[in-house]
């Protein structure tokens, strides 16, 4: 049946396919009793033949994604489902007990869960968690249901989901994935950002498109209006076809601007950067054109492990993506963890309000062993390329004094056992309103600045953009927020340091060319949107800029009438983009 | 023993006298057989009239502080101590199952409350508090304890309790509380606040002075340093009581200010107005010499009950507190209320983030039948005096005009229907900070703006000041805090419409100097700390400190910094106030 569904715009441009619906069948098993015993054996074996095969092929796909190390647990997987011990207390539960694989495999998986539990370490907690992925994926082959897997897709589709995690996404091949449409989600939701830094339309949202979209359906998704068509007529789809085209032709375009520098038609340049989580995001950092990292968040090396990652593990991963930008900078930040992504580990408390809790900079300080092995295993990757420190969540002079002080205290220490190490450039996130106010004042004090956009307009708007009811709220075309984000930048450049921007708003189109006329120094966002950054960046005259950044901030009274006078401004520019 | 306690300091001044123990007995019974029938219902009675007779003596406390209609629920009280039935019944028990009266009396609640609660209208829930007071009271005097309540105090004591919440406090008569020692509780938990609004020394959060003092104990609590010393030494005492003097006569020498204007030594007048949450605070605002009320909260009359207030109720409760202070200004800000205290009936999703979600002006534009309802019986009440109305956690131009077009909506319905209206002004709080950075903009669209500093320096630290682990970043000597500050009454004066502050900053003498200097007009503050600050205020010189104002702005980065420079620049005064 036709449909027609309304969503959010998450990531632009138009994708027409068929839908892929990733969501979780129903795996519930009956008990059954069973007479030919030979044929049920048989079933059991043939399903666990099918899993192997298919957990050799997500191994594959993730090896190549990913590396040998991260696709070591489909190892793991593959020999439990060939584990004659396991396959054997299954086959005996059928023979005696008479009952159907389902079954037997439920019982067998849950004697060897309890056995499992009674182990406190880490690593047999691990185990249980991969017999239930293996269970699960029997089960589905017994009961001849598909268990939807991204990295098993053989073709490009159009994939229709809840919502999607990030360990949905690690193996994914972006080749064979068209567009997303999502039940739930924001555009700040992990599916829209992923969508973005790979180039994938997306409309996430929709409420009921796993209700709406069957298997198979052919979609138009339109992830620049928000709209997804199912069974679309014959001139809908000419329309989205030839959409299509200019999309892939715009984006050769742009690929050629890969290894080009940034600069405004008026001569002024600036550096792009790349925000990213891990060193998986590397490839696509540099497949998009990055002339640095401008934000590598470090949440997932501790959020990923059940312990906190050694000084070691953690020296690996940043020399990682050191090594594979030099000599261009890497800014790594410190720690950015609290109340809302607690660490088990770490034992924090609750906390009413965690986006205004111990978070970030002020867990560091709290936490110095922790705070201390991260800025060591820092130290020591800063001798593989262009290591820049950042603290995040600096409110006061006081915070940033005694980072800096712990930072030196383990520099000297490092460099008494002559330990190798790089230049390095040590500077803060300016995303506390306090910090923003008084950024003259840290200016002096710190390397560089980077404004992160995402937080200061939360607490600058008081509005958490996580909770819906004031998530209209969270407008970063704000005038009080440029007012900030001015401030900023003239007192850096009154205390001759460069201004970075890490954040949504660094990519926008609505606010480059205020960002541009402001004279913001770096711009850091998801790599999806660095080349069309630097098309739009290209067009602009960054000293024209000027006036309308001083109309901005000195008669603009609400979000629209920013929009609007950025849209007289520069209006060729921006139609271009869309 | 003699115990020496540390806690908060949390109201000025040293007091001395004897323990009274605001705790919670022990009312556990236990079932006895008794053969003696007529000494148990004789005992049953006795305890029965003294309950009657203490009730009676805290409801005609409760008339005298808080009107008529607030000591109503005493009157029920009393109504169900003598009631036929209910006595009845218990006697019957008591008779038939040759129970003690405590068991008895227990038992006949519990069928009394379970017949109450098929009921499911409020009045009948109410009721079944009222059980629960009326027997907890009658089986403490069976089992020969005493149930602390403050209104019964016939003589001066020192209260030692775990944490006061608002409805302990409604029928106290100060002259009776010479101190407050508390367990729990900061700076600005109720305890404190209800302390400085009646100029009580109080101590809080010792931990352990409900473990530690025993009833009847001398103590000596010093408010001002925050330590609390049981049975002293007696020139210790001699000291307390020089003390003790010292303060009543400086106390007497500011009572001499009460009908003064606020000027400073050099002419410049301002307005000192009191903060208050009930009519109740009343008497105390008017003994303190306020100018006008700054903030009235329209909170606990909607927390209070478990519905509703209705229109009527509303109007008479602000008609209350504006017919008594006229033709003084009262400002009364609109409900304040979110996802941190939620009203049961307005039916609020639990938040992430209460704080940053869907509080105040936020919620009144969601729930438009509750803000409307709010804004008909203040533009009634206006009739009788000087009312402003204020809207709280405006971020956006878009909700205050929002909220004015409401607003006018109203006022043109009541004037169709001829209703008698004064003439309003209508206000906003400044308290998030993108309105603090945009208040240009916001002065060109209301009559006055108030500051309030509670929430601004949260958001603008990014610290939820209930929160032990962040607590120390609620700064609002924070340099950032201040040049907010200073833009906001900057841009108020240049639009040429007053600026207040309501919060605690308005009466610190740290910020006093400060705000003078930058020009504030109106400092609202709890009613105990206005004498003193009209005090400090004249012996300040406004014109000289313009320039203190401007070093404090154009050169401090830390909070401490703040204190040094204003230290240094009056010394003297400061050192008077202590």
């Amino acid at each position: 049946m036709r449909a027609m569904l309304k969503g959010i715009a998450a990531s632009d441009g138009v994708a027409c396919g068929r839908v892929y619906r990733f969501v979780e069948p129903d795996l519930s098993t009956k008990r059954r009793s069973i007479t030919n015993l030979d044929y049920e054996l048989n079933r059991f074996h043939q399903a666990l033949e099918a899993a192997v095969s298919e957990v050799e092929t997500i191994k594959t796909r993730a090896t190549k994604n990913l590396g040998a190390d991260s696709a070591q647990v489909f190892s793991a997987h593959i020999e439990m489902l060939q584990d004659p011990e396991f396959i054997g207390a299954v086959e005996t539960q059928i023979k005696t007990e008479h009952i159907n694989a389902e079954v037997a495999l439920a019982s067998v998986a849950k004697i060897y869960e309890s056995r499992l539990q009674e182990q406190t370490n880490t690593y047999m907690q691990e185990r249980v968690s991969d017999l239930h992925d293996i269970t699960k994926r029997v089960t589905a082959h017994l009961l001849g249901v598909r268990l939807p897997d991204l990295a098993l897709l053989k073709e490009p589709v159009v994939v229709v989901t809840h919502d999607l995690i990030p360990s949905d996404t690690v193996s994914v091949d972006s080749k064979y994935i068209l567009g997303f449409v999502t039940d739930l989600g924001g555009r700040t939701s992990h599916s829209s950002i992923l969508a973005r830094s790979l180039n994938i339309p997306a409309v996430v949202g929709t409420q009921s498109a796993t209700a709406d979209l069957a298997e198979g359906t052919t979609v138009i998704v339109n992830g620049t209006r928000g709209s997804v068509i199912s069974e679309p007529t014959k001139p809908e789809l000419a329309l989205a076809k030839q959409a299509m085209r200019d999309r892939t032709a715009n984006m050769q375009r742009l690929a050629t601007l890969r290894h080009h520098t940034t600069t405004s038609r008026d001569g002024v340049g600036v550096l792009l950067a790349a925000n990213v989580g891990t060193a998986n995001d590397i490839p696509n950092v540099l497949k998009n054109g990055a002339e640095a990292i401008g934000l590598m968040r470090t949440e997932f090396l501790y959020m990923d492990s059940e312990q906190l990652p050694t000084e070691d593990e953690q020296f690996m991963a940043y020399r990682q993506v050191i090594q594979a930008l030099a000599p261009r900078p890497v800014v790594i930040r410190t720690l950015d963890i609290g109340g809302d992504k607690p660490l088990p580990y770490l034992k924090q408390k609750p906390e009413a309000n965690p986006f205004l809790g111990a978070r970030a900079i002020r867990q560091s300080l709290a936490h110095q062993n922790v705070f201390r092995s991260q800025l060591r295993a820092l130290l020591r990757a800063s001798a593989y390329g262009n290591l820049r420190i950042m603290f995040p969540m600096i409110a006061t002079l006081d915070e940033l004094r005694q980072a800096k002080a712990i930072y030196d205290d383990e520099r000297s220490r490092l460099t008494t056992a002559n330990v190798p190490m790089g230049k390095v450039q040590v500077g803060m996130m300016v995303e506390v309103p306090a910090a923003a106010m008084l950024a003259d004042r840290f200016a002096q004090e710190v390397d560089f600045m980077s404004i992160g956009t995402n937080d200061l307009i939360g607490y600058t708007m008081a509005a958490d953009r996580t909770n819906q009811d004031v998530a209209y709220l969270y407008q970063p075309y704000h005038p009080a927020i440029l007012r900030l984000v001015d401030r900023i930048v003239t007192a850096g450049h009154a205390a001759g340091i460069p201004v970075a921007m890490c954040g949504e708003m660094a990519g926008d189109p609505i606010a480059v060319p205020l960002l541009l006329g402001m004279g913001l120094d770096e711009f850091s966002m998801g790599a999806g949107t660095i080349l069309k950054t630097r098309q739009l960046i290209s067009q602009l005259n960054a000293k024209e800029l000027q006036s309308l950044v001083e109309t901005v901030l000195n008669s603009a009274s609400t979000s629209q009438e920013v929009v609007t006078m950025v849209q007289a401004a520069v209006p060729d520019v921006l139609n271009q983009t869309d």
